[in-house]
C-alpha cells in the first residue's frame, strides 16, 4: 500500500516511521520543505498510485487542517479517501466531509492517542466513517495501532464525527485521571508519616487497582524528580478536555471530576490574578475586616 | 442586668458597646490590660451581682477558649451560666459542658454572624443549650440580634453544641456564595461584551433572585476598587468551613458547592507551587512531551 | 407612554399590570386571544402612537421569540425598537438586531429577574444596546423596576446581547446560591442535635452574613412544609445555567460552584438510572465482588 | 516460613491459597469452625514455630479488628510480629501498635489492594513499620505480591500507619479513575454518532493514554451486558474514601475530583429523596412558580 500522509510535525513523522516501518510506502508533505517528500499537495496526489488514493492529514486542527482539506479537494478525485487524524472538533468533520463529499471524496475522521510513545507502542485508534472505507484504510490502521487483538487498540466508533467524538470522551477522561493521582500525590507529600511518595507509586504499578499506564508515567516522572521540583504547577489544556464539558451540558451528562480537572488547569494558570479569588477576597474583607494581601 | 465579657478584641469590643447601648451592665476582661475593665477573672467574678451570674466567652477557639473555660470552672459557682460566643466547634462545647457541669455551673454556645457591621446592625444569633438557660439569657441575645421579630435574627437550635453547630453550616453556606458571586463575577470581567461589571452587580441589588447582603458587600468592594486591582486572589479559611464537610463526609451528605468553595481557598495559597498540577504537568509531559513551565 | 407587549403568559401578564399600574399604556398581543387586547402583531403596531413605536416581546425564547422577530420586521417601521425581555440566549441578541436592523427597525435586549414576586416588588433589569435607545425606553424600565434609586435595580451592562448575557451570568449565580443553602439544609437534617431545622433558616434572615432573599423564600417553603416532605428531590434546569458554564469552559473561567449545581440538577432527574453510577457499580463488581443492586 | 493468618473470609482465604501455594506454611484462624484450621487464637500461637511469631490479621476494621489484636496480646509474646493487613484506619494502628508494644509484641500495617484478583494476580502491598520488622516479614510479602520486580507491587511506605495511609489514598484515587471512567461512558451513551460504546472502551486497552486495569474491568463489564440494564446506579462506598477526604480538608490539599466521586456514590443512594435537591425544588417553586414534583 502507498498513501499520502500531510503533516511532518513531532506526531506525523513518528507516524511516517511507523507505517514505512511496518511496510506501507508513505509519500509525506509538510510545509516545512527540509522534512517534506514532495513540494506541494499536487505533487503529493500525483506521487500516489492510481485507484483509490488515500491521504492522512495530520495538522494543528482548525484553520491549518481546514486549509489542508480545501487544497485536498483540489488534488484529489471522485472515490479518493481522506482521514483527518489531527484532533480536530467532531462538528469540523461534517463540514469537511461534505466539502469533499461535493466532489465525490471520501472522507473519515480518526482519534489517535498514545503521544510520543506511539511510534513505538502503537496508537489507540477511534475512527468514524463509512465500513467500506474503514475496511480499505484497514492495513493503515492495522499498521498503526498495537500489537495484538485489533479490537484492544482499535475502534470503528460510527459514522463520520465518531471518531474524533470517541477521542475527546477519552482525553476528558484522562484529563480526570491524570488529576486523580496529582491529588492523591499531594495528599502523599503532605503527610509526614509518609517517607518515600515515589516508592509508594512505583509499588502500585503490579497487582493494585490503580495500576495504569498514567501511574507507570508518574513513576517515571518522579523517577527523574522525586519532588517534582523543576516543574511549575501550570497546566495548559487543549480543545478537548472543554469540548467534553460542553458536550457533557447540551447532553444533560453530570460530569463533576472531568470538569474540575479542566478548571483545575484554568486555576493553575491565574495563581493569584485569580479573579474569584480577588472577589472572595474582598468579600471576606467587607464582611469580616479580614486582611487582603495586596496585589 | 450585668454579665461578664471575656475578651475585648475586635468583635468582643464591638459587642460590649452594643449591649451597653441596650442597657445590659457589661464588665469585661481581656488579657490586655488597656482595654480590660478588671485586673481578672476573679475580679470579674466578684464584679458580677449575686445570684445566677452570666459570663459570655469571646476569644479565639482552641486552647484559648479552653484556658477560659479551666479558669471561670474555679472562679464562677452553681448555677452560674457560661456562655461561649466565639467560633468553638461544636465538640469542644461537649467537653467544655462536661468541665463546668462537674462544678454545676451552666453551659451554653452561641454562634455569633454578622462581623464588623454586627455592632449596628445587630448579630445574627444561633444558640445551644437548655430551655431555662436561653429563657435567662434573652436580655443579652435581644440586646445583641438585630431589631426586628426574634426568630429572624434568633435561633434556639438545640441542646449544647447545636448552636456552633448551625453557625459552623452558616460558614459553609456562606463559602459556596461568597464563591458563586466570585464565579459570576470573573465570567462577567472576561466577556468583551460587558462594558461595566460593577453596575451589573449593583443593578442586582433590588427585585433579582441573587440580591443578598453579601451582594451588597460585593457593589461596596466595587465601588472602592472597580477591578479589584489591588487585591490579590489569596483567601484565608477559618476552620468551619472544613468542619462542614468533614461533617458531610461523616454524614453522607453530597456536599460539592461547599467543598469546591474550601478546595478553591487552597489552591489560592498554592499558586504554581500546586503539588497536584506538578504532577499533572508532569504527567503530560511524560506522554506528550509537552513543554513544563520550569519553576 | 403607550407601548407594545407581545407575550401576556404569567411574566407578561403581570408586566403589563404593573406597567399600567405606573401609568404607562399597554396594548398587548397573545396567541391566545382570550387575553389578548389586539387580534394579530399589525393591529398592535396600528395600535401604538406614531413615532419611536416601542414594542417589547415577552415569550419563551427559541423559536417563537425567532418568529416573533420576524413578524415585527413586518409590521414596524424606522426608527422603532423592538425590545426582547424574554430568556433569549445573548447570541440570538445580535441576529434579531442584525434581522430588525435591515428594515431601520432599533433592537435591544433586557434581562429580567424576579419571577412571581415581580408584579409586586418590580423586576431586576439588566439590559444591553444603545445609549438612546435605553435613554428613550427608560420610562418603561423605570416603572418595571423596583423601587428605590434606579442603579440599584436596573443596569446598562453593554451593546446588544449584555443584558441577556448579564441575565444568564445572574441564573448561573443563583444556581449555585439554591444549591449551597440546600446543602445547608441537608447537613442540618441529617444531624441530630440539630432539633429545629426550620427555626435555625428563620434565624438567618436577620444580621447573619448569609441573609438573602433566597433564604427568605427558604423560611417560607419550611413554613409551609417543615421536612420538605411532599416535594421530590427534582430539579429542572433551564437553559441559562447551562450557557453560563459553557462560556466559563469557552473563556477558561474557573466555575468549580455553578457547575456543580447544574450537575447536580441533572443527577437529580436520573435517579438510580445514572449511566455513570452504574458504571462505577459495574467496576466494584468487578474487581471486588462488591454485589450490585440489580435492576 | 510457618506464620499465622487470622480471618478466613474471602480475602483471607485467598492469601491463605496463595501463600501455601508459595511454600508458605499457614496456620488459619477463623470464628467460623468450618473454614478454621485450629480451635482458637490460643491454638493458633501454640501451632507456630518457637522463635519470632507472624501473626497476619485480615478481618473487617473496627471493632473486630481491636478485638482480635486485644486477644493476640494475650497469646503472643514479646519479640512476635502482627501485620494488620485489613481496611484499618491509620488512626486504628497506632493504637494497635501501643497496645500490643505494651507487651513488647512488634506491629505493622499492610495495605492490601487487588480485590478478587489478587489470588492469582499477586496482591499491591504497601507496608507500615520498623525496617527491620519489614524484612523478616518480606518472605510473606513476596508470597503475596505479583511477580516481577519487587518495587512494583510492594512498598514500605513509612512508620507504623504509613501502609494503611497509602492504601487509604490509592482508594481515594481509585474512586475517582471510576467516578471518570463512568462519565466518559454516559456521554458517549448519549451521543448518537457514537454506535459501539463497547467498541470504543475495548479499543483503548492498548496504546491509548487512558488504558489500564480498571478499563479492562470496564471492558469485561460491557462484554457481560453491554447496555449495563441489569445494574442499578447504585454505589456504596467503604470508608477509605471518606477519609482520604477528611484528609485532604485536614491537611488543606485540594482535592475536587476524590471528593466529586464520593460525593456521588451518596447521591447515588438517595435518588428523589434527596434532601439537597427537594430544597432546590422548594426554591424554584417559591420564586418562580416552577412546579415541584410531588413526592
Amino acid at each position: 500500500m502507498h498513501i499520502g500522509l500531510v503533516g511532518l510535525g513531532r506526531m506525523g513523522n513518528n507516524m511516517r516511521a511507523r507505517l514505512r516501518n511496518a511496510g506501507i510506502e508513505v509519500t509525506g508533505y509538510d510545509a516545512n520543505p527540509a522534512v517534506s517528500d514532495v513540494a506541494d499537495l499536487g505533487a503529493l496526489a500525483a506521487a500516489l498510485p492510481e485507484g483509490k488514493k488515500l491521504v492522512w492529514v495530520m495538522v494543528p486542527h482548525g484553520k491549518i487542517t481546514d486549509d489542508v482539506i480545501t487544497d485536498l479537494a483540489g488534488v484529489l478525485s471522485e472515490g479518493d479517501l481522506v482521514i483527518d487524524g489531527g484532533n480536530s472538533k467532531w462538528l469540523d468533520d461534517t463540514v469537511h466531509a461534505e466539502q469533499l463529499g461535493a466532489k465525490g471524496i471520501r472522507y473519515m475522521d480518526a482519534g489517535v492517542s498514545g503521544g510520543v510513545w506511539g511510534k513505538d507502542n502503537g496508537y489507540g485508534l477511534m475512527v468514524g466513517g463509512a465500513p467500506e472505507d474503514v475496511e480499505f484504510a484497514m492495513p493503515v490502521f492495522d499498521a498503526l495501532r498495537p500489537e495484538g487483538p485489533r479490537e484492544e487498540g482499535f475502534s470503528h466508533a460510527g459514522p463520520v464525527g465518531a471518531g474524533h467524538y470517541a477521542k475527546m470522551v477519552h482525553n476528558g477522561i484522562e484529563y480526570a485521571i491524570m488529576q486523580a493521582y496529582g491529588e492523591g500525590y499531594e495528599l502523599l507529600e503532605a503527610k509526614d508519616i509518609i517517607k518515600d511518595v515515589p516508592a509508594v507509586f512505583a509499588g502500585w504499578q503490579r497487582g493494585t487497582v490503580v495500576r495504569s499506564w498514567l501511574l507507570d508515567l508518574m513513576v517515571l516522572a518522579l523517577n527523574e524528580d522525586p519532588k517534582l521540583d523543576a516543574i511549575e504547577g501550570y497546566v495548559e489544556d487543549s480543545g478537548e478536555g472543554r469540548w467534553t464539558v460542553e458536550e457533557a451540558i447540551e447532553h444533560a451528562v453530570p460530569m463533576p471530576t472531568i470538569s474540575a480537572s479542566i478548571f483545575a488547569r484554568f486555576v493553575s494558570r491565574q495563581g493569584s490574578a485569580s479573579p474569584t479569588m480577588k472577589a472572595v477576597a474582598a468579600l471576606r474583607n467587607q464582611f469580616g475586616g479580614h486582611a487582603v494581601k495586596k496585589a
